[in-house]
């Protein structure tokens, strides 16, 4: 009898790609209890299951061996109890890159170009005349153009390097700042005792942090105090890696230009939290970035095969 | 004496650049007439000056052989009764290029992700949970990305090719549309007898047209029909270029995508249009994808000492 994969029907998955191996495939549905006679599966793919589902995954798959997240941080997986002794996760870390890095660019361009406020008279019937017409080109103390902007990618991964070369293409400075220094893909990145220096020169500031003990409140007052007060901040990493109460103070109070934010400590965002009353010069993205992995079949079946190999498998959290 | 050059105080020139020829520079208010010492200038420098200044200055500056305007479509100029015969015009083309399409980049981005309609339930206090979390990756009849995406741009001068390589990175199939087909920069380009076919194709249609005579209602009702109906259209060209009430009833019966419009008819859009109804689809910029300069003195500086050897001049119109 054929080892047992369970692959999600949360995707349009072309299951083609995924055969020609010793491996019976077979769908299920991310929402409900995985059925009795799938509970012998080695192999689980998940993507947007329910906290309930992996729950019970935890308790009933006793025969898994490796599971393969499609989201690039599997929290989900990994706060539902399965004994990580015994099973084997891997992220889907590659997957969201070009969508998120594409988000991100979006929005690096909107609070550049202010679409946000342009949007707002549009739908008040208004034109709205001072962001149009002759203007002055990136005056000081400004944020109105990637062209010649010092951009600081806080979080050097596969998203920070399929982003930096459309930002580099436009005319931006980027810098990024990670744990190591070094220059990846062309970039000078620092290491976080740099921040200080490099948060006082940035124009814009693009968060990719992963969601950890680590990074939690990494963007705090103090750092916040540090940005000039044009400054942008994008966050499309993990919302704890913002201190939002004190992003609130820095909006209100103009100590920075704005903020760009797709991801929150709470997601959907709690109808009382303070962020909502920020609009002016805040732009709220629902956890869009990503959410639709690329390339899934490809990673699946690079670590398929290693799984059976009994090889190192990618992406291994 | 010297010849006389007036160069325009609505920017800031860095006069320094303009330096090391036999020619009086002189500053000049362009919302006023020109002071009648300097009605013996041989050179105009123009940049948002009011038309009445331009009409004043085609009646009175006698002497002026040459303007340069800093505008990509200097229409203000030709239509202030200068006496073409006597007086040069050369225009502004490539000092909006990476401004341009930098704003068209971003209204591209803003119509695939609907940060428009983020922005809407944002200032309602309403999250839209709709546009984020898991989601189909590009489904059919969608324009959600500029991955894979068919985008036509229409009207291929120094904007497109300033364009189109961002477009590339973020991997659309990019086709041009122009008087002469050809391959430019890489990227094919047909001619406006193969719009039937490009049009059925499109994702995203990126207008760049210049106003003249023979662009007038390009995109008409006929065209438009042609387009799928998730297409978005993107005007950063001139306004006459499309026709704006066969735009509005292809949005209002969902016969298109949307529109992300920078130019109009006429600016600021009238009160009476009908575009202010449709902004469910609609995202309107107040003509602010240029209006900014960049390398004026360059430009300049390359035309006076070819002004001044009596070369033919770049950009003449």
């Amino acid at each position: 009898m054929a080892r047992k994969l369970l692959y999600p029907t949360s995707l349009a998955l072309d299951t083609l790609s995924l055969e020609g191996f010793s491996v019976a495939l077979q769908p299920y549905d991310v929402k409900k209890p995985i059925p009795a006679e799938h509970s012998d599966a080695e192999i689980l793919i998940t993507w947007a299951n329910s906290a309930d589902n992996l729950k019970d995954a935890a308790q009933r798959l006793n025969n898994l061996k490796w599971i393969q997240s499609l989201a690039a941080g599997p929290n989900d997986v990994l706060n539902a109890g399965f004994d990580t002794s015994k099973v084997k996760v891997t992220t889907g870390s590659g997957l969201h890159d070009h969508t998120v890095a594409e988000h991100t660019l979006g929005l690096l361009l909107a609070s550049a170009r202010k679409f946000h406020e342009m949007r707002d008279y549009q739908t008040q019937g208004k034109w709205p005349g001072h962001l149009g017409g002759p203007q002055p080109d990136r005056p000081k103390g400004s944020f109105t153009s990637l062209r010649d902007a010092n951009v600081t990618v806080w979080g050097f991964g596969n998203i920070a390097k399929c982003l930096t070369p459309s930002l580099v293409a436009l005319g931006a400075n980027v810098t990024g700042v990670a744990r190591s220094a070094g220059v990846r893909d062309g970039i000078q990145v620092v290491g976080e005792d740099k921040l200080p220096e490099v948060l006082s020169k940035t124009d814009a500031l693009v968060m990719i942090l992963p969601g950890s003990d680590s990074t939690n409140n990494a963007l705090n007052a103090e750092r916040l105090k540090l940005l000039p007060n044009h400054a942008w901040v994008v966050n499309v990493g993990r919302g704890t890696a913002i201190d939002e109460d004190a992003l609130f103070n820095a909006l209100q109070n103009n100590e920075i230009g704005g903020a760009a934010l797709d991801v929150f400590v709470k997601e959907p965002l709690p109808a009382e939290s303070n962020l909502w009353k920020a609009s002016k010069n805040l732009i709220l993205s629902p956890h869009a970035a990503g959410g639709r992995p690329q390339g899934a079949e490809g990673l699946i079946a690079y670590n398929l095969r290693r799984f059976l190999a009994g090889q190192d498998l990618r992406n291994i959290v």
